[in-house]
């Protein structure tokens, strides 16, 4: 869509907002457009999150979570089992894990996997301050949480790898049927693998 | 998805995202997340693009299109029909029928349609002065660009009737099959009304 624009910051917003990902120059327009029939304030305090959250957000020393003080409200839970390292690709992964309620430990944010492709080595992810974290001790279990992807597998290879010299236990989450689903729906990599890592049945869980 | 952000200034930023029209709390998340990753000036930059905007940007006294200056580029310009008016409902039906290059007229935004279930009525929208322009004189053609809905027919229909006191010819967009598309996808009330409208076969326009 070649558009000539009738206004030159019509055009600069739209551009600003086609550089987001999934939003093309048509959505964008449509966006642009809708904030200007907002109140100025309201346009106001848009750019004003968006302005504070770039400067003043911060990383948690520890897990790489994103957070508003120097350790994530996560690390900083006395409740929390710190003695259990759940290993994330990105701070979505740790709200969609916190959204089950079903995990107590703690979390470490790679930032990322590993991906020749996309010239992500392991050197540019949080390997190395994981690494330090079992160093120091007291960590009884690293669960992966990444993508059952070929770069996913390459990433939790390279950690376990990294982490064969300490004594803590490495596991991966469960690949399954979800629950709810159909079985002839389900792809054959995981139904495959749901019988291969069957586990026993037991009356109670249902 | 209810969701506990790891940050309130996270938080704020997605919940000014999820204010834009089609954007979920998911998008909204996934957006902020990428804009995060950015240089801090690209963030300053697409705030600032966006409160320039929305301070700064005039609408056309004649046309009431969306511009930089007092009057619009294709009102101040010269070798446009000014004697032909396109009626349309926003600055996106201006931008599409520009890029067809096929129009050298002027234009009228309305600023919607009649609607109302949307509580939207005549005088919420730009018809008076429409009006005025047409008592003004030498005004030969008004061409009714607007969606063909029943709320467009409603708005074409009082436009019609405020006009009748003129001497000015007013015309309706054509509607009929696209061109490109397979006669059997075309719906049948587009197909109905490009065989009652049709129009002469010239070779020459082939």
């Amino acid at each position: 869509m070649n558009q000539s624009f009738p206004s030159k910051l019509l055009e600069h917003a739209v551009d600003a907002f086609a550089t987001l990902p999934g939003i093309g120059r048509r959505t964008a327009l449509r966006l642009v457009l809708h904030m200007l029939k907002q109140e100025e304030e309201h346009v106001d305090s848009f750019a004003k999150a968006l302005t504070d959250l770039r400067k003043n957000v911060k990383h948690c020393k520890i897990c790489h979570n994103i957070c508003d003080t120097d350790t994530c409200e996560i690390c900083a839970d006395e409740l929390r089992d710190k003695s259990t390292i759940c290993v994330v690709q990105s701070i979505q992964d740790v709200m969609a894990i916190e959204n089950t309620q079903q995990y107590q430990g703690v979390y470490h944010v790679l930032g990322g996997i590993i991906s020749p492709i996309d010239g992500i080595g392991p050197s540019d992810l949080n390997i190395s301050s994981l690494v330090e974290r079992v160093k120091e001790g007291n960590i009884k279990e690293i669960i992966l949480a990444l993508s059952p992807t070929t770069e996913g597998e390459t990433t939790n290879f390279f950690i376990s790898r990294k982490l064969q010299p300490y004594n803590v236990r490495i596991s991966t989450i469960a690949r399954g049927v979800s629950v709810g689903e159909e079985l002839v729906y389900t792809d054959e990599i995981t139904l495959g693998r749901s019988i291969i890592n069957r586990i026993e049945f037991k009356t109670k869980e249902l």
